[in-house]
């Protein structure tokens, strides 16, 4: 008997070239399927299929995979599974957060109806502590903020279903540029002389290549005031690459929530 | 001319033998008086003070030394300073988050009237991912927490001025065991299956040797169940250090402000 596996799954990107399995670079979809491969009692390596294939460098705290599992020859309960998974990823920054089985029908990917990513920016000279590789750090001279109110106008404009080309990758696959940003919401705590940190969340259905990190990028102009907030719609409306800004560093971008 | 220097510095504490310069094992004091003194102009190596020796593996936010340091051939501002420490600690996760001039009475050490330290405690069976190294893993079969309002109910026995023999390492050196707890909050946050999130925040003047991680130890065992919040009480009146629990892991401490 077989059964569909749905795991929850949280990984620290940094050492890892992106989800997907690739030739000879480290990926966390081949960490995840050799760990489970050590115990699992049949000479195939299982295969999972995840949400969202986050891209190098990126992390994840709540990325989804479905996998169909023959039954083991010790029966093993989900939380079983995640477990010796878990044992078998040790040292890795990967943990198998959550565990059930779910319907045949359930599709990681395909059924995924809303996703949360959470972009984050340490604004101050000194480099990040706590946060190291979870944040981009601006190093920026001391009491030096970026303007918060101005990203939020700005984001303002990237709200809802547009043509997105002006943030999407070059390397991007998807058959269309058209995206449905449902949330884009700019927080800021600002810390004193600890900086200011900058909370971005961004929630959709699917998003094309690199659009958050394009989105980020291009917004930090704003917030530095090298750009107006009016200047995003511009770029927005140009449905041209070269005419949004710069790519933000994978490292402050993190997978957060996956809803079915 | 001389001046006195106030640096707020944050570490992560985990490959250090703690605040401390020591024989032939690498402290936090080495790393930043080494760094200093790459740039210095002079032919010996500046004394930092700490507020507080933290021991190998606890990290800090908020650590405030002092230094005197002669004037430099060619002048830099205390933000200079700072900067050229960070660059010669790259990439050692070492970070002067702030640097002042201040009066030659200031004195890191004597001078500190409060200290914040937090402790933080991840309740769940998956490995922490993005907290890893700055909290206590408590492997917990799924949905199994720590009882707060018990430790809640514990940690009020703590408060107040108390001969704290019960938590005090046999290594301590201090003249009395005798310390003033001003506050000692327990805060959780259940975030289902990302697991218990448990923060301990302690403040007073100062704190004797494993004071908080030893309360932290036994306040685990009434979270648990093992201890009613009354064997707190009994546990601190006995002044004796074999009646108290366990000493809480360094990683899930740090040393987050100091008060002058």
């Amino acid at each position: 008997m077989t059964n569909r596996y749905k795991f929850t799954i949280a990984y620290n990107g940094e050492k890892y070239a992106g989800w997907q399995r690739q030739k000879d670079v480290p990926s966390v979809q081949q960490a995840l399927e050799e760990a489970l491969a050590k115990f699992y009692p049949y000479d195939q390596t299982p295969q999972l299929t995840a949400a969202g294939r986050t891209d190098a460098g990126v992390h994840a705290l709540g990325q989804v995979t479905h996998v169909d599992l023959d039954e083991f020859t010790k029966p093993m309960t989900p939380f079983e599974i995640a477990k010796g998974i878990n044992a078998h990823l040790r040292p890795a920054p990967i943990s198998v957060i959550h565990a059930e089985i779910v319907d045949d029908e359930f599709h990681a990917r395909f059924g995924a109806i809303n996703k949360l990513y959470r972009y984050r920016i340490l604004v101050r000279p000194a480099p990040p502590v706590e946060e190291r590789g979870f944040v981009w750090h601006m190093r920026r001279p001391p009491a030096e903020t970026m303007n918060i109110k101005a990203m939020q106008d700005g984001a303002k404009h990237l709200i809802g279903h547009h043509d997105f080309t002006t943030f999407r990758d070059s390397q991007c696959q998807a058959k269309t540029p058209m995206r449905t940003l449902d949330r884009l919401d700019i927080t800021s705590e600002d810390n004193g002389i600890y900086g200011q940190m900058i909370t971005i969340e961004a929630e959709g259905k699917s998003f094309i290549h690199h659009q958050v990190r394009n989105m980020v990028g291009t917004l930090a102009l704003v917030g530095e005031g090298k750009w107006s907030p009016a200047d995003i719609k511009a770029a927005l409306e140009a449905c041209d690459r070269t005419k949004g800004g710069p790519t933000a560093p994978a490292e402050g971008l993190t997978l957060m929530r996956i809803d079915y």
